[in-house]
């Protein structure tokens, strides 16, 4: 351990670095780590030793050793400034609720997380320094399942993989709705970060039904119904009576969730996925336009994904594949190589679901809406043996995939991505700017322009994966700056972010206004007084 | 006006009641009419002179005489406990801003309304004394139609006939969805109440996108993407950034909503309504469970409403016509007064909304499920000319209708109407214990069982209208130690209200647990220290 002084409060609280005081060897890469503002060095020692108490101290991280597996991350994040000081796994609710009390005691931030594998969104980092990772992942009981209501009551830990294993093992005609890295992710993790899937359930917090929110004070919340005096309808009513609470705990530090309801998608009849292909950049425009009627008619009930040849290549090939210069792939080289494994430049999936007639009379109007604007409409019987398409089919009836996890190793084995996500009205007219500035900043930082755009409902998300090479130091730094631009750039023009990673969430956070940030600010003072909750979560102190 | 002393602090922070203050004659009936604890009569006076020298004299009511157009009600209030002291009515967010800076001031607590309209759960009237009513009528204008993104922005005394005949006028192929009073209610009023009306947009809270809310300091907050630099999404993406904040500021007293988004529908190519005619009490039970797949599955699109004979009956016909007896109206004289108008005991209305095709297709799996169980399905030919059909099936399509308040009139004149509304989970086992619960309270009481069970997604509404005679005291009196004797024996078998009348707030509140009302409680002593926004409302001081 360091032999520095014990009470470092003034100097931490300067925000000064202290990696000695974790013992970290002062020539470990990306060593700088500091305490939190205001905790000393003795606090820390003392919130470890409670800890080991309530949870054992084989699920406690006290040190720079045993913290390494939760400081893995794939975001750029060059001085290592958000990595976490510590790590505390319960078991429990009364665990959770007795570490937040003593995370009061010592004023030690805790940064709550599910099962933590938000890949491009920083993974367990935390958006301030000194913060302790508060590890849910051995809650991880199903707590119920109800076959008539179509719902299911889950705890952090629960992964996608687990929900669906459930559904299977009883035989169960139910769907979950999954994210990108639906096996390892928690359904939980995903709804707070208010993630979004690809099934008509495909809004994850829209379906989420009563939470258990274990307040910064200790208290033990239920949302919803969750505190009548016979909470059967918990996961059957969202909104309870008096304020809906439910959504001041997504994106947010206000609280640990420990139970959060879901609804779960009754399975169709029929099930038909289709992907249609366009082969230029500019076409995305028109797409955008023929699917928005669709939406929000409710022809097509899924969120749609419109695959940009670079996202999709990046799946199952590696950058060298394609192009092999330093600058940015130009369109034409992902034209050339989409076209090569049967794909265009955009490749727009969706799904009907209903019994054969329903469908059959959706898919001809949905045909000649994009018959209409030259794409050409395929389904599975046109894609045979197509992994792309197979793998699009799998997520739009919310199968389980980690296929697109290799787009993290585009540049090479280091492994870097962070999503950049703005949002825009869904009009063809918003992407014609939006693709123009994101081949500017990510061009001028020498990235490329691997993304998607989807649509929810009325709203367009430009989805964009940072490519870069995290064991390169100075592609890292590259990687950072070109975040930073993609932020300001983008929120200068008005397309601020729905979510982004740990590494930007105050910028993100001012772009939405002081009064805001000024509310927000309001309700933590109330709620976590002692700020020991995530704080700079959402760019909130 | 009164020559009480000036200064009543010490008395009314005790809560003692002063009509006289208010220039009320002792001897007007119901007269008990009290300032807001702390507010002496100085303040009370302060406030409305500012007030009148920012909205102009004409819209401000600040003595008994001027202020009755706000003091009319159906709910029972026998103590006359819920009576508003003055109203002032702002034509600009800017005069909100300015009136809520002034409550401060003067410690005067507001009480605000979008138009008010809202018959059984309290027009006007205020959860506690003294409050004076921020009445936003004339705040009344759509700030935005985008055909395109099918959405709207409204201000809060937009009523649903205006926006309607907005949408005819400029012949937008778009739907509204109405509540009961639709034409003289408010999107955003009933919305902010977590109202709920008929298509299958009938969820408001869930289909409402962006708020501008005047916070209790006189701060402008926009959620969502209200606050970007160039909001074109904020009528297009419901969740913003950061927590999701909008559900705070439904049926709470955290802020002044002055501006709300809404999705509006697409009109279907076909529309067509049906109506399921059951003869028997007991048949509700099988018709839930009939109807929960068809709802959960989206094949019956809208929010259903199972009409008990007792409310249907209501709406076009008085007490007397059925049954001549004090009594409660047994099940057999509603059952037969029904059949004679076409009606059955229960009679489930729905919709369905999509191509020939589509309709014809789920037409199909909707009559087998409930010729299944008995039931006579019916359509409009079959319905030719009668009344009950034709309401139903106008608002299902979005229309407008005042036809139900008819039942304000059961028991005569005097107009008595309050709304209890038990959340179940959407189980027909659900509903055997809450018929009998509800015949045994009301019977107790001498009222009838004049209800409906309404299906939103997978919750059951038991929606009972308590109708009593207003202008006889003793059966108002009865009444309001009904509601509590509803509200407190639902509450202990674990059916607590989805919302609730004025009269009941804090009744209801208790029901949802201390730790809920802790956090609201933290959380409005932060956003208005001063509880200057209708304090009392949900339970919230």
């Amino acid at each position: 351990m360091s032999t520095l002084p014990i009470d470092r409060r003034g100097l931490l609280g300067a925000g000064v670095v202290v990696a000695a005081a974790l013992g970290l060897a002062a020539c470990e890469r990306k060593a700088p780590v500091s305490l939190a503002p205001g905790v000393s060095k003795a606090d820390f020692a003392g919130f470890i030793a409670a800890a080991k108490s309530i949870v054992g101290a084989e699920w406690v991280a006290g040190d720079a050793q045993s913290v390494k597996p939760w400081t893995k991350k794939y975001i750029p994040d060059p001085g290592n400034v958000h990595a976490p000081v510590g790590a505390v796994a319960p078991a429990s609710v009364e665990e959770v609720q007795e570490l937040v009390r003593i995370a009061n005691t010592y004023k030690q931030p805790l940064w709550p997380v599910s099962t933590g594998k938000n890949m491009g969104y920083g993974m367990t980092s935390t958006a301030a320094p000194g913060q302790i990772v508060l590890d849910l992942k051995r809650m991880n009981r199903i707590l119920s399942v109800d076959p008539e209501l179509c719902t299911a009551l889950v705890e952090p830990g629960v992964t996608y993989q687990q929900l669906k294993d459930y559904l299977v093992e009883n035989n169960l005609p139910l769907w979950i709705d999954v994210p990108t890295v639906g096996p390892i992710a928690s359904p939980v993790g995903n709804t707070l970060d208010r993630g979004v899937g690809y099934t008509p359930y495909g809004e994850h917090f829209m379906v989420q039904c009563g939470m258990e929110v274990v307040m910064p004070n200790g208290d033990l919340l239920k949302t919803g119904m969750g505190s009548t005096k016979n909470p059967s309808a918990w996961q059957a009513f969202k909104w309870g009576y008096g304020p809906y609470l439910d959504g001041i705990f997504t994106q947010s530090n206000f609280g640990v969730v420990t139970k959060m309801g879901m609804w779960l998608l009754p399975a169709p009849p029929v099930y038909k996925p289709f992907v249609v292909r366009h082969k230029k950049m500019e076409d995305v425009s028109r797409i955008v336009d023929a699917m928005r009627p669709l939406r929000i008619a409710n022809i097509i009930p899924n969120v749609v994904l419109m695959m940009g040849a670079g996202y999709q290549l990046g799946m199952f090939a590696r950058r060298a594949e394609v192009w092999d210069k330093p600058e940015p792939v130009p369109d034409e080289a992902f034209e050339a190589a989409a076209a090569k494994v049967g794909l265009g430049m955009w490749n727009t999936y969706f799904a009907l679901y209903g019994t054969e007639t329903m469908v059959a009379e959706s898919e001809k109007i949905v045909r000649a809406a994009f018959e209409a604007i030259g794409g050409e409409v395929l389904t599975e019987a046109d894609m045979v043996g197509n992994p792309y398409f197979h793998h699009h089919a799998t997520l739009m009836q919310g199968g389980l995939s980690l296929e697109e996890i290799g787009i993290v190793r585009w540049k090479g084995a280091g492994g870097g991505l962070a999503w950049f996500a703005p949002v825009a009205p869904a009009k063809g007219s918003e992407t014609v700017g939006q693709v123009a500035l994101a081949k500017e900043i990510l061009g001028r930082h020498g990235f490329d322009y691997t993304v998607a755009f989807a649509i929810g409902s009325r709203e367009l998300h430009h989805i964009i994966a940072l490519l870069y090479d995290k064991s390169d130091p100075a592609d890292e730094k590259r990687a950072a700056e070109c975040y930073h631009d993609l932020v300001t750039g983008f929120g200068d023009k008005g397309w601020a972010s729905y979510r982004t990673g740990v590494q930007a969430m105050d910028l993100v956070a001012q772009q939405y206004g002081e009064v805001n940030r000024a509310v927000n600010a309001a309700i933590k003072q109330a709620l976590d007084p002692n700020h020991i909750i995530a704080p700079g979560k959402s760019g909130i102190a």
